[in-house]
């Protein structure tokens, strides 16, 4: 359910009750713009998923600075981004059951949707419901480049797929969903530009077969924050659909630059507040932020406020902080700040973004698809 | 942001729109009797740990067969636990910060309230709070017995804590928090039995030395769901706090019994509804269940209609499941029950409870403690 949100605007940092999710506003800006600036100029568009955020604030914020739209993993994600003023969406996903394809092509009705495609019986139904809707959908097939979920296999089955789209009276063919989600974290900077560098073989193979067949594609959408720079200057790809960038997480601040160094082009703007609410011996601090607070699929979060200290250990509601220091200042009821270990499913736990600058309250933004997982 | 029900009351199993969460009704009343059962004609008192379930209607039906009260984890849980017609909740945890003290000396003038204590200070802030809310707060100490997170030592940290509590006007000592979390999940039934039997003897050290000094413990309460016979048996808990044992989860069923043999008497009764989004290839398909729909952190769900097939990777929204049958009859739309890796931050995602008896939905049971972390 809704709960309220932990602050109040106005308030001082210290006085926001935990846990929170903070955002420390100025990162969060100069994220924002520094993307924007990378494809000004170029052909390349922005599209940046919103499966990061989940907030039509930071949607509209991302087309303001010239995002043509974004992604959606969800019909639910793209009704709340819709519903709160985003335009254009790319459900970059299939959508299947008859339930969420009504959804989808009502939606139509009411804003730009793209959707992806992996299958003909899938293609077949998307087709049916627009028709009944009285809605043209654009449709883009999605193909496997290497991260081996969904999708189908580059040359002949996407050209099969893009020929039943195109001659579906409901529906037209919008281009290629080409995400490479597994090239993301590969920690080594060579190892994400050889793993791009096949992606777009493919991608182009591909894309030939099907100009050669009379198809073009509008679309050719793929790319996230780790691997962003290499579909930008692929001559192939003609938008990125980063999502992480805006906050950067743990797990993506592993990633490796050319010459080995840590990857810093974005800054951590994101922060789960967490209160020190037991501190029973002088090794350890326990923090109100465990399990339900952030998520650990793809690692611990790490104390932003106390960098020789280590977030060792998630209960479903506690956390526990070796603090590595006989001496350590920390007491009860300290707050203290924590960078998510994966920002994604850790946004989907809570309800308010507590915006700060200067150490004050600027802005309680809602996650309006917190838990808009259908 | 509340989402809307995925299903209506009457709706077959199929029509439900996924992901959603399920209940099998009829295995988790059998799981609430059986341990309602465990207990009756002893001593010892149920208080189920409501941060499994997050549910009112739950914690009602669990008092309605014998049990004491519920735990709650924070005072937004135990609000919305009070506001759904619990009575009487034990917070089995800190509460530290002048918000959450005033909410918290305010619920309990609604209901009855006990809530736990590990530091002087706290101490001093709790009957400040009591004082000006005109409540007597009983107050635990919650005592380390092996889980070496939040609490004192056993002995005379405890006594000094206890005696502290005693003499404040706003506070009444009422007991011991003995929780051993680290013992729930010991695979082995003899590893239980001794970290158990380690807990029991500190627990009984303290409580006699308590009582030396004229402080009688009015609750002794621990124990979860994988090692509840062991302090039920002790002479020395007079409290249950399992929580688990309503839905069962994988990890949970990893457990082994005394002669070895995986431990079932629970039945797993909780699931995750998922479609089958894609089905690109022979060997796999995917869910539209991923990190935003179960919690991975204690391992990944089990595939309970499907025991040959595998799911052996979660991102935001897929579930990668190997089939493990060329032959396998999945189909693309076809839904799936997963059983959840750990079902308390899991539950945590959902705003809903699909209940089923014979393929049928007969209730939806609002999550009302969801999100609820402050």
């Amino acid at each position: 359910m809704t709960t309220r949100p932990p602050a109040e605007i106005g308030m001082a940092l210290e006085e926001v009750d935990t846990p929170a999710l903070l955002i420390d506003l100025d990162a969060f800006e100069r994220n924002l713009q520094h993307l924007a600036n990378a494809v000004t100029g170029s052909s390349v568009r922005l599209r940046p998923h919103a499966k990061t955020h989940k907030c039509a604030v930071i949607g509209r914020r991302q087309m303001a600075l010239g995002a043509v739209g974004v992604c959606c993993q969800k019909v639910g994600e793209a009704e709340a981004m819709v519903y709160g003023g985003v335009s254009n969406v790319l459900v970059s996903n299939e959508v299947v059951g008859v339930t969420k394809l009504k959804r989808l092509a009502a939606l139509a009705r009411q804003a730009q949707i793209y959707v992806c495609a992996d299958d003909a019986g899938n293609v077949r139904d998307l087709n049916e419901t627009a028709l009944a809707y009285n809605v043209e959908l654009p449709v883009l097939v999605e193909i496997d480049v290497g991260a081996h979920r969904c999708g189908v296999e580059p040359g002949e089955a996407v050209l099969a797929l893009a020929q039943q789209i195109d001659q579906a009276p409901g529906l037209r063919f919008a281009g290629l969903q080409a995400y490479q989600g597994r090239a993301q974290h590969l920690r080594s900077f060579e190892e994400r530009r050889q793993a791009i560098g096949q992606a777009v073989e493919q991608v182009q193979h591909t894309a030939n077969l099907l100009s050669q067949h009379g198809l073009e594609c509008e679309l050719v959408s793929g790319a996230g924050s780790g691997t962003y720079a290499f579909e930008a200057g692929s001559g192939v790809y003609n938008e990125l659909q980063a999502g992480s960038y805006i906050f950067m997480d743990v797990d993506y601040g592993k990633n490796l630059t050319a010459d080995g160094t840590p990857w810093r082009e974005f800054e951590h703007s994101l922060f789960v507040y967490a209160t020190v609410m037991s501190r029973p011996n002088p090794d350890w601090a326990v923090v109100d932020a465990g399990l339900k607070a952030l998520s650990v699929d793809s690692g611990l979060p790490m104390m932003a406020d106390l960098p020789q200290s280590e977030y060792v250990g998630a209960s479903d509601e506690h956390g526990k902080v070796l603090l590595h220091d006989p001496n350590s200042p920390v007491r009860l009821g300290d707050k203290l700040r924590l960078i998510p270990g994966h920002c994604d499913p850790t946004v989907n736990l809570y309800d308010w973004y507590v915006g700060l600058r200067n150490h004050r309250v600027e802005a309680l933004w809602p996650i309006v698809a917190r838990g808009a997982g259908r």
